[in-house]
């Protein structure tokens, strides 16, 4: 990965929630009673935005490689998953409380604690508030199965999808005959009860993953390792990231989970500055060895060649797709100016883009209305697209920059006469002259290729 | 609908169960941990297949529809949603506890409690137990958010997709443009604490629904609740589901639940019986009406035509996707006799079956595998495909007939000399011989035609 060149973010995080309200990506949840702490309700085009991202995700991890089976593994798994797993003992946070203004803080993260009278650990620091000692909270949202709270039915939301992945290591093995190296794709959502979530939907105390776990034999584990960092990388740019956006971030060794030999950070230049956007980690054998320790299975892959069984190491893609669906918004947020009057446009991959193309008549009325109705039906059995015909043509192009709709079909007079429409650009704002049968077999091709951000060239 | 002709379940669970689990489609989660009570992992196939089932109805109900938008809103909501809804306070089961076996039941179920000594509520017949008094028991589950466990921070997983729907009501009008007629529809997880969850996905507590919520004006409803009865079931016979094996069975007024003017539900003859397999609502204004009145928000349309704002009724289908994907594999299971060994094979729709076509070398050598690959390529761009030079070829082929692989592609020795390879038909058994270059696109046509279970016309 090249290193990254970029410093400022171009966009403010208050620009990108206020897109998001007004074209219905994504709302606050629980609104009309008053919202609910950094929860979120995606709307109409959220949702066709973030499916397309994991239907990308799914496509270059799935569909089109031979290596990689499906799971997706439920939510509420035996507590003892989680015992083996180390989250019950070691998925904590530290907090403490403030005996004065009665809030609660987490220990590590004082300088960005909600609280103006400077609470500090530090003995060198003058602490305006009376902290407690710091406590360890566990991350995971805890419930109770069956209908008594009683200790034996306890159960945790999952706070990652990955151990349901390593507890079907052993079926995967036996039912889908996967040898090293193979690896196992699951996206679902998973629950930490963060004490200071935020930014958006950058970290949610509910979030949808989207995880690999690659097993391969302990000698090429870095290799694989490597493997993936390159892969992950090109995923985000092929769907147009812009490179000098992105860059890597290989963890120093005390930041390293307990489970990890090596972790590196895809990171973006978010408005919040540069955050993850994908770890890569290099597990190791921690995972199976533990399962197999609390479960008394063994978990171990019998090499019949070598005549010798072994436990694969595990290298880690875990991708966000809420955090990638917000990168791919603010890395295609962009204004200019047409027509004299300011445009905000989403300049999205079309792959990514909630709608294809926009099917509008010029005005409704002199049998235009009709005619963009039959050009949209053909058009929308090849490519996801919209019909509008409310408001002035300028106005309706406008909605539809917003919400990333990189082609517009505008059927108007001409039309009428000789079977042509106008198919215009989203980012080149040019308009062509199509027949109006040629378009749907065209996009569905232009949907196909390879593309680059136009603000690459910027 | 038909009235239903069917009386006997053709297949047992015992055998779905082992299917699903001998072909990686479902596995008891958490089994290395001696499982969790009625939780369940989907495997490679599983995922695939449920996949598509969810692929079709979003089609359905979203990529073929102008008047219907997308929602996916989040699992925990504000408390007060449950408060509004009446989940707090009336999604109970009654519940008793035996104190010579020191177990519980539902008191309205008592004659499937799992104890032989024939616990009883009713004064008329001998009870073996000693039984308390019912008690009710949400069937919510209860967790906290934040660090706290007090009541401030209480809060439930979703017991159904609904309610997100609703509280977004006035988001979509305000943010989507939309007027009634219009519907909001959404797929995702639900969680129900059932005291008697069972029958393998059929009842599960985790589980995941397809909800659409069609809001109407009043004097409508009754009409769209016939329109809405009619497509629901078109849906299921469209995918292949035998006409005789769906019935509809409306509720009885006693048995409507507190928000339902008219409950319908679509049964299909699982291995247990007529059980539910979608039911068909009309909520009436409860809903939105409950919401306002909790919240202090309007949620009614202000109809500019007429220049009156009304509260809009609300029809709405509910399906599960765990339960369809059942339904599918159950209506397509079947077994003949091949070769004069048994073969069973799923009859699935190919457009819901997890892979639609294998591509098979005849034989590991002589090159056939590399031109099988290059075949399988070529496919695999069109239509998700699967490559497998493992075994003899009919074992290979029986495999995939497990698994409801519709189209069989074999490369043979004649392949080399002309091109062509055999085109192998999973239902009707039938092999002719194609060009390989036009296999691809044959099976992408195919793949769009109507089609119906073979198992009708035998």
């Amino acid at each position: 990965m090249p290193e990254a060149s970029k410093t400022t973010p171009e966009v403010t995080l208050d620009e990108i929630v206020a897109l998001c309200k007004r074209r219905g990506f994504v709302f606050q949840a629980s609104e009309i009673y008053g919202g609910l702490a950094s929860t979120y309700d995606y709307g109409h085009y959220g949702v066709l935005l973030k499916n397309n991202v994991k239907a990308e995700w799914w496509r270059a991890m799935v569909g089109e490689r031979d290596d990689i089976v499906a799971l997706d593994s439920a939510i509420l798994q035996h507590p003892r998953v989680w015992e083996a797993s180390g989250h019950l003992a070691g998925f904590t946070d530290p907090l403490v409380d403030c005996r004065t203004c009665k809030l609660r803080f987490r220990a590590d993260d004082l300088e960005n604690a909600q609280c103006g009278r400077k609470p500090s650990l530090h003995p060198g620091e003058h602490s305006e508030c009376d902290l407690t000692d710091p406590r360890q909270f566990n991350l995971m949202f805890k419930t109770h199965m069956g209908p008594v709270e009683e200790d034996a039915a306890v159960a945790y939301l999952r706070p990652e999808t990955a151990q349901g992945i390593f507890i079907n290591f052993k079926n995967v093995v036996q039912f889908a005959r996967r040898k090293p190296p193979f690896g196992i794709a699951q996206v679902g959502k998973s629950f930490r009860n963060e004490i200071t979530p935020g930014n958006f939907v950058f970290r949610t105390r509910e979030f949808e993953q989207m995880e690999m776990e690659f097993f391969v034999p302990p000698a090429e584990a870095q290799t694989w390792f490597e493997y993936w960092l390159d892969e992950r990388e090109r995923w985000y740019t092929d769907l147009g990231v812009r490179p000098d956006y992105l860059r890597l971030r290989e963890h120093p060794p005390e930041e390293l989970s307990h489970y990890s030999s090596a972790t590196s950070d895809i990171e973006y230049l978010f408005p919040i500055g540069w955050s993850e956007l994908e770890g890569i980690a290099n597990r190791g054998d921690f995972d199976l060895t533990q399962h197999a320790k609390f479960s008394g299975e063994k978990l171990e892959y019998f090499d019949q060649e070598r005549g010798e069984a072994y436990v694969p190491h595990v290298i880690e893609p875990a991708a966000g797709a809420d955090r990638a669906a917000l990168a791919f918004i603010v890395d295609a947020y962009d204004t200019d100016e047409f027509e004299g009057r300011k445009r905000t446009v989403l300049r999205l991959h079309p792959r990514l883009a909630p709608v294809k193309a926009a099917v509008l008549p010029l005005v409704s009325k002199a049998g235009m209305p009709e005619r963009a109705r039959e050009i949209y039906e053909d058009v929308r059995s090849r490519v996801p697209a919209e019909y509008d015909e409310g408001g002035s043509i300028g106005k309706r192009y406008r909605r539809q920059d917003e919400i990333g709709t990189p082609w517009g079909i505008t059927v108007d007079g001409q039309t009428l006469e000789d079977g042509t429409v106008t198919l215009r650009d989203r980012d080149s704002l040019e308009q062509e002259r199509v027949q109006a049968e040629e378009i749907a077999d065209r996009l569905a091709a232009k949907l196909a290729e390879p593309w680059q951000s136009p603000k690459l060239a910027a």
